[in-house]
């Protein structure tokens, strides 16, 4: 695939610098290709279910996010995207020292991007397993006027060279 | 719908105690009934994403819990839940002072529980909006031995009183 | 919710008429009003999977025609809906006399429309029993040019009176 | 992946011919190997949405049957499937000669199986358009007594050689 902005990996990494979630999972951009995106986290005791294992939130936002970028890296400069639906399937337990989640773009579109995502464990020796793959819609956000949080008026992020704002979603 | 456990409620409390991700993310566990979860969590600068509102991953973790913790509230003396996989749908941008999921089970089974949860996002006068719908399966674990995660030792979560170690599963 | 367009039922008629596949099921278009729609159809030997009961691919195809026209019946004259993708859950065997899909939008859009469904199994005295739950995201499509299957040159369907041809999607 | 059961192409041809369904829409199984399956179906006028176009519905039956026979070739004499739920996303409009769904199983298990299928539009030169792709749970239904429609009393389905009626689903 090919990108329509030869800028796509510093407007990706722009975004992922501004997530507040993403630092807080200690998640990793690790690559961006056009139409591809790789995110990885460490294990640690904030991120666990009940047993003790990643929680299935923390697996989901990861695949969310590299199917989120894997779309934004084909959108024309200044594009951006929301999560417009996905879904998310749990194979095996969440057991790993990282979880690696790699997604990548099926079909590119003006408006909708369908991406799909899978997500591994990863062990001590660098071993990867299967633990969840998804299947997720993406949108492109017109790039008008990035908002803050009205409800709370946090800290608007500043809008990295050749983005503009965008506006609320659909 | 009539909990097979009386003591459902301390059960679901020990389990959302449990989790790591819980903490981190500042999740509430509202309320329980049979059937029926709510779960909140107030707005914070390490939950965003890329345009300073909830990220999707925090919205999605709340609903996959409140549709979690209805389900096993549904179960046996001792029975733990998994994710098998969820759908989830965003319908209006994740801004809010707070986030509430109410999770409700649809269809109870021995093995396998369909759940639906709302995410509601609400603002500084208590008003509330839907922002997104999931619809889950969940998974009745057999409770034998619950694991610490194998490839990282990491502390294993005491068990309640009640409940027993579930293995690893599907 | 509000119609734009006061002949709303009119054109949902139109479309649902016009698809060669309900008629193969013996599918009936039962009500639309704004923002839902039922269809019902009855049970036959030329409906079942491998265990004489409703195959899952009906009740699927009843539920995202009655998400798809409940979409539909928002949009304003010439708008038509095309399926951008949904999930279903199925709860209980497809064992009825006949299903009853009924489709409400949650969260209309210009772009895209967020709608759920339930399909009921009816027995013989009328009693209905939640079978399936589908959540649905629809995509208005741009009423330009109605396009016949270009690979079969297949007939291509009158437009209605007050729709305009529509473009190939996303 | 190793078939549990040597036979497992005479089950899997059985519960095809089974189906009602699959004869009304004109379905052929056209391979099943060990975790794989692959049916097509040819475009005709009683198969139609309202562009004239094959019918998501018809899309989404042969990717669930694809999903559902590939689960059950790696089953164990008698072993049959039933259709959790699944979530199918359309990535460009039904428009071939033919639609060809192939499934493969991402991950066996003893009671869930987690698949995929990908439905590919033919056109008359027998090239090859991706058009559809499904994530689907499928659960192994306990062989115990294959029932027939209660609600209807519809003619039972005879049980193949090596395969034993099953019970009403989770």
């Amino acid at each position: 695939m090919t990108p329509a902005d030869p800028a796509f990996r510093d407007r990706v990494a722009t975004a992922f610098a501004a997530q507040g979630f993403a630092r807080t999972l200690g998640a990793r951009l690790v690559s961006v290709e056009p139409g591809r995106c790789e995110i990885d986290c460490m294990f640690h005791d904030g991120l666990t279910q009940h047993h003790g294992m990643f929680h299935a939130g923390v697996l989901t936002t990861l695949a969310d996010n590299a199917c989120g970028f894997a779309a934004m890296s084909l959108l024309p400069p200044g594009g951006e995207v929301l999560s417009v639906e996905f879904k998310i399937s749990f194979l095996r337990p969440g057991a790993g020292v990282a979880a690696v989640a790699r997604g990548e773009v099926l079909k590119p579109g003006r408006t909708l991007t369908t991406c799909r995502a899978d997500v591994h464990m990863r062990d001590a020796s660098g071993r990867e397993t299967l633990a969840a793959t998804m299947l997720a819609t993406m949108m492109a956000a017109a790039p008008e006027a990035r908002g803050a949080n009205p409800a709370t008026g946090a800290r608007d992020i500043p809008a990295a060279p050749g983005t503009r704002r965008i506006a609320a979603p659909p």
